[in-house]
Order: C-alpha cells, then sequence, then structure tokens
C-alpha cells in the first residue's frame, strides 16, 4: 500500500528547486485581487443576494467567554482552524429584492472596523446594484459592525434614498443616557458610535416593533439576550422561508456547537443563550433554511443536533436561478 | 423567556397576505441570474482559482455503497441536506497560475452529464482568464466529469495551446481493449468517452508518471482505487502546501465521515479505501490545507478527525490576495 509521507508529498519539489532553470513565464499574469464575493439565491420569488464584507480576526484572551474554560475555547477554535487568540469574525450582508422593495439588512463595517473588511461595497458594485436603488434598510441591533455601514468615515449617507427602519426597544436602550454612564468602559465607544451614526438623520429614522413585518413577506422577531433590542428576521415567500439568524449566534464552530457558551459581547448573557437555544430548535425542527451574521461565507444553510449542541450545515452552492 | 413558533416567525407574513395593496416595484429589477462561483486563494506565491462548474444531482439507490446499509446511507445525506436518492455532486475545477505557467487541473463536465452542471467556462470567462492563455492541463483521471471539459461536444478543443498530460497507468487501463470487453455493460460507456476524447488528440498527449513534478511545484502522487491511474496532486510554493485531492473522497459528507464505505463509482473498492484513509491521515497529521474535486464550492479547507471518520472544515472565505 502506498504510504503518503510528507517526503513524498513534498519531497521531489523540494529536489527540483535545487534545479536552475531559464525563468519562463505564464501565457497570463496573476489576476493578483480576490474574486468577488458575492452568492445569489431564491427563496421562494424573492431574490436573495449575500454579500461579503470580509473578516476582523478579534483579538480574545481568557475572560472572552465568561462561562467557559479558555483551554475549550481554544480547542475549539484550533478545530475551525481558526489563528490562536483571535476570534475569526466573518461578516455578510443580505439583499432581498421582493419585488416590490429591495432591502438591506444590516449594512457591515463600512471599512471602519479592520483592514480586513470593508468589502461590502464593492461587491455591491461587482453584484450590479446601484447602492441608490436601495429602498430599505432594516437594522437588527446596534452594534458598529452592523450600522457604521450606513455612513462613511465622514458622516456621508451611503444609501441616500433607503428608509432606515430600527428596532424600538434598541434604539431607546442605546440612546439613553443613562444606560452610557453605567456602561462599562469598553462598551461606552459602542454607545458614542450610535450617536455618530443616528444624532443627524435621527428624525429620518423609523422604528419598528418586532413582531410586526417591516415589508410584506418579511417579519422581525424579537431575539433580545445579545443586546436589549437585537432582532431576526423570517422572510418568506411562497412556501419557502429562510429565518435570518442576525448575531444570535457568533461563530458557529463555537456558538452553535456550544449554545451555553456566554460571549463576553452578549450584553444579557444568560438571555442570549436562552433565545439562542430556542431560535436553533426552531431551526432543527422546522429543517429552516438559515443565514447568519458571523456565519462564514456565504452564510446560509441549515442547523442540525450534534452532541450537547449544535452544528451548521452550509448550502450547497447553487448555479442556477 | 420568547418562544418562537412556526406561527409567530412566520405568522404575520400570512396575515399581511391577505391585505390587499397597490403593488408597487423595487428600485431595481431582480437580477435574475446566478453569481460568479469564482474563489481565489493563495499557496506561497502561487495564485490558485477555485472555479465552480455546478452540480449533478446523481440518482442512486440501495445498491450504491457497497458495503453499508442504505438506510444510513439516507441518513447522512438528509443530515447533509440532500434531496432522497440523489447524491449532490458538486465540481470544482483548479486553475494555478505559479507565474512560470497556467495550469488547470481536470476540466470539468463539458456541460455535456448534467443540466445543472457547465458553467465552468462562463466562469473562466468572469474570473478573467482567456481559455487561449492556459498552458497545461492536468488530468486526474479518465471519469467523464474530469476530461469532458477537454473538448465540447463536437469535439473542438477548448484549451486549443495547453499540453494535455495524463497519468500513464489511466491512460494503458481505459485503452485496453481487454478492459473494455471485460467491463460491466454500466462502465463501457466512460471507455467509449475516453477514445472520444482522446483518439484524435493521442499524439499531443503527454503521459506521465506519478511520483513526478508535471510543473515545478506541482507534484504527481500515484493514489489508485477509485480509478487504476487515480492521481492526487501536491502543490508546494514557499512554505505552503495545498493537497489536491483530486476523487480521494467524493462527497465528504458521506465518505470523509465513512471513509470504509465504498461507492460503486470506485473500481477497486478495497484499494479506494485504503488510499482514502491514507491520504486523509496525511492531511490531519500535518493540518495541510486540502481541496477536493467534489468537495462543496470552494472545496478548500481542512480535514479533522471525527468519530471513526474524518469531517471537512471549510477554509474560511477569503477576501485579500
Amino acid at each position: 500500500m502506498t504510504r503518503f509521507t510528507r517526503r513524498n508529498l513534498i519531497g521531489a519539489s523540494l529536489a527540483a528547486a535545487g534545479a536552475a532553470s531559464a525563468p519562463a513565464e505564464a501565457a497570463a499574469p496573476p489576476v493578483a485581487r480576490p474574486a468577488p464575493s458575492i452568492y445569489r439565491y431564491r427563496v421562494g420569488t424573492f431574490e436573495v443576494t449575500a454579500l461579503y464584507d470580509g473578516v476582523w480576526y478579534r483579538p480574545i484572551d481568557e475572560k472572552f467567554v465568561r462561562n467557559a474554560d479558555y483551554a475549550d475555547v481554544r480547542r475549539e477554535m484550533s478545530d475551525a482552524f481558526m489563528p490562536a487568540e483571535k476570534l475569526a469574525t466573518p461578516f455578510t450582508m443580505l439583499l432581498v429584492n421582493t419585488g416590490a422593495k429591495l432591502i438591506l439588512l444590516d449594512t457591515g463595517t463600512g471599512g471602519q472596523i479592520a483592514s480586513t473588511a470593508g468589502s461590502f461595497g464593492e461587491n455591491l458594485t461587482a453584484a450590479g446594484i446601484d447602492p441608490k436603488t436601495i429602498d430599505t434598510i432594516v437594522i437588527s441591533h446596534f452594534h458598529p459592525d452592523h450600522i457604521n455601514g450606513i455612513k462613511t468615515k465622514d458622516n456621508g449617507l451611503i444609501f441616500p434614498n433607503a428608509e432606515i427602519m430600527v428596532p424600538e426597544a434598541e434604539w431607546a436602550f442605546w440612546n439613553d443616557d443613562a444606560n452610557l454612564n453605567a456602561a462599562p468602559a469598553g462598551l461606552k465607544t459602542a454607545f458614542h458610535n450610535v450617536r455618530r451614526i443616528f444624532s443627524d438623520i435621527a428624525k429620518d429614522v423609523t422604528h419598528y416593533r418586532p413582531g410586526r413585518l417591516v415589508a410584506p413577506g418579511i417579519e422581525t422577531i424579537a431575539a433580545p439576550g445579545h443586546t436589549p433590542g437585537h432582532t431576526v428576521f423570517a422572510l418568506q415567500s411562497g412556501n419557502d422561508v429562510l429565518m435570518v439568524l442576525s448575531d444570535t449566534t457568533q461563530h458557529p464552530a463555537l456558538f452553535a456547537r456550544h449554545p451555553d457558551w456566554q460571549p463576553q459581547f452578549d450584553i444579557d448573557g444568560g438571555l442570549a443563550v436562552a433565545t439562542r437555544k430556542a431560535l436553533l430548535d426552531r431551526a432543527v425542527a422546522d429543517r429552516m433554511l438559515v443565514t447568519g451574521y458571523h456565519f462564514p461565507f456565504p452564510a446560509c444553510g441549515h442547523i442540525i443536533r450534534r452532541g450537547t449542541g449544535y452544528e451548521h450545515v452550509p448550502m450547497l452552492w447553487q448555479t442556477s436561478l
């Protein structure tokens, strides 16, 4: 039987490296830029486009998960091939054309959080979409990676014709000065960021109460814990449903597999756990198509039970519409 | 605690469906075509582009896995959200620009196998690559989904300037009339297809012996079982290695998880199992980046052990090069 050793896998290459030969060039030069990160699929008659904003390798330490042994967290990260002590945090936005409205769910980092994220705009262009044609922006919650893409660094509006809809509980929480004053230092930045994004456009922002539709076929559902007004969405068209989990779980390799883990950024960790389990149980029971904002691109698929937790099963990439 | 029921997830949508309103249209029409299915990454200084050809939902029955209970096969397929009695068979080609050569590893279905596959050509165009600039085609084995893309249905050469390199053991097996005559009826088609593709270009086809380099940094390794001359590739540039597993496993949700399973299309099932385990063990031991021809697009990632088998962990989508 053939034995595959490191030597016979790469040995010949190493040997050849010593054999000098005249340099040649490929007939085509390297492309030297990433491919567009766009994935388009249908939910009933709705056309859904997943647009990647990139990934932030967020530094973490032993305090990152409040109620887990850091060795266990590191083991899961290693199994997911994340770099050590960095949480791979991908960002995928969802653009939904219902036929009646072109609706963007959350807006990405606006290139204001990490040098490795901020490609949403160029992917939107590559997808053939003009930002001026977006009718509605629906925000799930007010963390910076969800709202910063509303504006440029200089506070210009990126989607000048879009109505902006936000959860009313989220608006109330982040705009309350008592909450700002009581917040730990690390969270105060997020409060100030909410003011930067919304203060000069407040009169134009619409507040929605979860449980209602924000457009025909797009239902909003309160999913508190991650933040007080954190909201998820159910898209329905014909017999198809897509559950948009927002930040119900951060990276599923950690928080679907360990739904009890309470990461630092869940404001009410216990409530977030209960919400997470209830939504993932629902996804399992109905074999629902789901997508998560921090799931690996293209971020859609299904949820199955695995051991004491859950697992994200990516959707098979489609090339027909 | 909020309870997420089917009713409150999609209830409001259903209620609203009854409320007639004046039809409106989104500011932008639906795009109505799939996004390009291209993924570009680096292995050292090599630029690797994964190009999707689509997916074939191959009908199967209780004879599909020779040595497994069909109920077990169906359970894994259900957990992977495949349709019942159809094996989701995605196809991803790999284009490697080494700087010295532009090399295509296998060529896809050529649109000659299933209506849902055959998008390689348009993805190649979307990736900015002219088929005339491909210097070399390296074939892993002679199943139709790997060689049909060499030619159009009318036997025109799609890559007119490419040297075509094939494993010598594979050439010998499929071109031997004794093997054709001894083959079961279902396999005879594949023998005839090999003749269609190669007979009029035989004098221009180069035969390689695995263990050698086909280009600087691209090593070929015999991996028999799936077919007698089935070959895998190790790409090495600088300190980076990518193992190209070809058909070492078909869909990993079935055959990485159950490496002992012998699907009908492995010509020597027992040898294929031994090869599969040896290569996957190697991938685990070295935490090697791997790609598989029938892995879900973009088809690259790592392998970890899971239970009595293995699991494919997809690579996190990169947007920087």
